[in-house]
């Protein structure tokens, strides 16, 4: 494929942008020879106004339809992958592994949605038939499913250049809804994103859907995504980031004369707790699979556990010697961009300074000032709570590990936190019942529960929650993974007294296309 | 039953308030002997505390125990009954036969809930039972389903003192979710919330949950609210009243350190639209429909059909006659508050000052100042559209009839639409699909779209959305009536590897509860 370095809209490669910026070849620090035009005002309105403008097309398109369209992404990243992996790599400095891993991910990713809408429940079909002897007024015919709300601005993350991107959950879920999507690709894989963006534009054409579905905009500037916040015709949006950039998001969409919602997933520090006897047991596992989960990929993940609390006891100092030990086989890495980089090394500097902590245990050291290391540190939670700004996210392989005096001192530690995507506690079958209350107050403060894993490596199930109180995600009723992350799109529509032929199939007393529904308060996928 | 004036907290009668404000008997404009204490800030701290402390249990609570609550609360309303009515009349100055009707409404409301919670396929339970033989590692066990988000702020409407008041069903829903309610009593019917918290406490009492579950605040200040929403123990806030008040808690909930969603319906002026065919077919009856849907309860609703726009053509002066005659024969009445009053009195005579608006037809007239006539305008759509503010609601018996002179501009009228709660449209099953594009971009601006119907009347039902784009609401993706009410109070929340005995019942293999569930993609309700 030619870069061509320009915007996609309404399926043309054009931009009247000036302004440009290099893709870089992230290992070596150098450019690469392919420029990539910002964004233009102009650029950014011709996108805006294509959804709008498709929004009462694709509004209407069949499940079906829909998931012909998602499926032909999905065909088309396929057959992309070569060119797709070695780019993705060569911008990020990701492996070809993890690459290799990420875009099966993002394929299954478009295709559960493409099942979802072949099913056809997800539409949350309710019917009630009304009563005509009902006094005194006969009460109507009332019937409600989701229906999408308008164009999606989708902002890309830097950490996954393929599932959190330009075809990542985010975008995919839009369109399943039926929402247009722009899409805002980030400065640090902008020819990743091309090939994506054109394999979208692709599966638009061959699955006979209208350009404006999707547009995607280049821009290494915050202007573009201030100025695609602030459009009026984008009904809400979804983004993936940094703390500092989605609150500015949020903030600002809070603010327009018609407020939108913003569902950002922000990261957090995911805290892992391990009991006693699962520590007795399991020392060397444990100590292995955290060390694992907390250096893979660089650190860079949103799931990454970056503090690690157990209770303090006679075997503090075999598992901090492992811990140690595996930290010291880790080896270091690249890191996404220079700014993730700054950051990285800012704030370990920040903790080295902090009297309270003490660094346990660093990985690899080299002389190569590219290549990033993780670094452990310890301290005791009395020490760790006179510094409440350790509670955030310091993105990267570096973690915190605390130890604690009793139960009771760690249940007030969890109530303390603030929210995160997820929470990780390792115990015994036999133990577990007895920190129920700590199970009982850590639900309240995630979006997800793990018991004897990880948090890194988030399934794209059904079930998945990828989300969490703020500030893990400014809504927490929003998952960004899973099924549910079509909901973030649609609203509820209800419709009294509409004749049959005017009424959307799902919602008709033939029930043509047998999905589940609530009828009359009773749950059946048959006709009325 | 004695009044006394305090805030219900805790399930107790108490206050530290000083300043007290009366009840006002509505038609006489005069006091009651009964004066109610402003919620004092430490009023505000304790029974944030109380919903705070006791959410541990709240959202622990059984569907079957939450169901006993609310069945309580109706017992306990029926019980209160005739007190219940005649001070309800007293106070917001409605008719017996209304708030009879309400107070039924009102106790189905609760029922619905006990209901759902009893049937449990709420929870929208999904499993995920994993693989253990997949490569590179095994996918784990994942199971979500809804959970409570924890205390949550109602603000009371003055418009339904029992609908959407202390009972109401912000109140039931959130209990219906598991969460604590601080509910704020509106300052119109003060004496009626203090009978309906009382009942709601006793419930409490007879169901055995925790005090915390439901207090109650007096105050005719906005301070009250103002620390409710800033109180970093609520969790989200449902509102129904007006737009000024709503968008001033939106914004202040967005300013908290931790932003929390706002779930404000802030009415709308609901446009109705009258086809050709229809209005040659049944001018009468929709005149007289129309006319008795503007005027009920001296429009004092937020589905009032505020807009009435039909096409030019010969019937108009038939028609028009018809609204002539219908509005002349309507009474007038007292309105619920000073404030709506003189806002009601000040929109009509703004409105009059418009050279493009003429009077079209006035109600009852009488000497009585206290008493308000329906009042209706009319203009041509071009003419409407000078004036842009006319959109917006006024509160009461007052519309503008709208003249077009072709669907397409009826259409275009259509699409620059702000939000409403509803749309209504009036044809014959003749001519109806061929206004297909109408009712597609109608769609797109409501909650609920009424086919020869009227707003008015917001059925309890399953289905029901009552909700809408911005401004109708501050959520479009919320409704705050039907079962889907419920969402507004919980969030996803994901269990990953957790052992069976320490999982919810509802996401457990042997689902003791037989609720319907999705597993490994499949929908059933029998265990795994």
């Amino acid at each position: 494929m030619n870069f061509e370095g320009k915007q996609l809209i309404d399926g043309q490669s054009i931009t009247s942008g000036i302004e440009y910026f290099y893709a870089v070849n992230r290992t070596s620090g150098e450019n690469l020879d392919l420029r990539f035009f910002n964004a233009s005002a102009e650029d950014i309105t011709m996108a805006v106004a294509a959804a709008q403008r498709d929004f009462v097309i694709t509004r209407n398109k069949t499940g079906i339809e829909k998931a012909r369209f998602l499926d032909a992404i999905a065909l088309e990243l396929e057959k992309a992958g070569p060119q797709l992996i070695q780019m993705a790599c060569l911008e990020t400095a990701l492996t070809t592994v993890r690459i290799e891993g990420e875009l099966a991910r993002t394929i299954n990713q478009a295709k559960l949605f493409a099942k979802l809408l072949r099913e056809g429940n997800w539409v949350d079909a309710k019917i009630d038939t009304g009563d005509l002897q009902r006094k005194p007024a006969p009460r109507p015919d009332i019937r409600s499913m989701q229906r999408p709300i308008g164009p999606i601005a989708v902002f890309g993350a830097s950490n996954f250049p393929l599932a959190f991107s330009a075809a990542g959950g985010d975008t995919v879920s839009a369109i399943a809804a039926g929402c247009p999507v722009v899409f805002k690709a980030h400065p640090g894989h902008p020819a990743t994103c091309e090939i994506v963006g054109k394999a979208i534009v692709a599966a638009c054409v061959a699955s006979d859907m209208p350009p404006g579905y999707f547009s995607l905009l280049q821009g290494e500037r915050a202007e573009v995504g201030i100025a695609l916040t602030n459009s009026p015709a984008i009904k809400a949006i979804a983004f993936t980031g940094s703390y500092r950039v989605g609150k500015l998001i949020f903030n600002a969409a809070a603010a327009r004369p018609e407020p939108i919602p913003v569902f950002a997933e922000m990261g957090s520090s995911n805290p892992v707790f391990v009991l006693p006897q699962a520590l007795k047991e399991r020392r060397s596992t444990i100590a292995a699979g955290y060390v694992n989960a907390l250096t893979l990929g660089v650190g860079q993940f949103c799931t990454n556990p970056g503090l690690l609390i157990h209770e303090s006891d006679n075997n503090d100092v075999l598992f901090h010697q492992e811990l140690t030990n595996n930290i010291n086989a880790a080896p270091g890495g690249v890191m996404l961009t220079q700014a993730i980089t700054g950051a990285y090394r800012a704030g370990v500097s920040i903790r080295s300074a902090i009297k309270e902590l003490q660094i346990l245990a660093e990985g690899e050291v080299t002389n190569d000032p590219q290549r990033q290391s993780p670094v452990l540190f310890k301290t005791s939670l009395q020490e760790f709570n006179q510094h409440p700004q350790l509670e955030e996210e310091l993105f990267g392989p570096s973690a915190i590990v605390i130890t604690t005096t009793s139960p009771s001192e760690m249940v007030a530690f969890v109530e303390g936190l603030s929210g995160h995507l997820t929470a990780t506690v390792h115990g015994t079958e036999d133990e577990l019942p007895a920190y129920k209350t700590l199970l009982d107050v850590l639900e309240t403060k995630v979006g997800r529960l793990i018991i004897n894993g990880y948090p890194t490596g988030v399934e794209v199930v059904e079930p998945m929650v990828h989300g969490g109180p703020y500030p893990a995600t400014t809504d927490a009723r929003s998952t960004s993974v899973g099924t549910g992350a079509i909901y973030r799109f649609t609203r509820p529509v209800c419709y009294q007294g509409m004749p049959q032929a005017l009424l959307p199939d799902e919602l008709k007393d033939s029930n043509v296309l047998g999905i589940w529904r609530r009828v009359n308060g009773n749950f059946n996928n048959t006709s009325i």
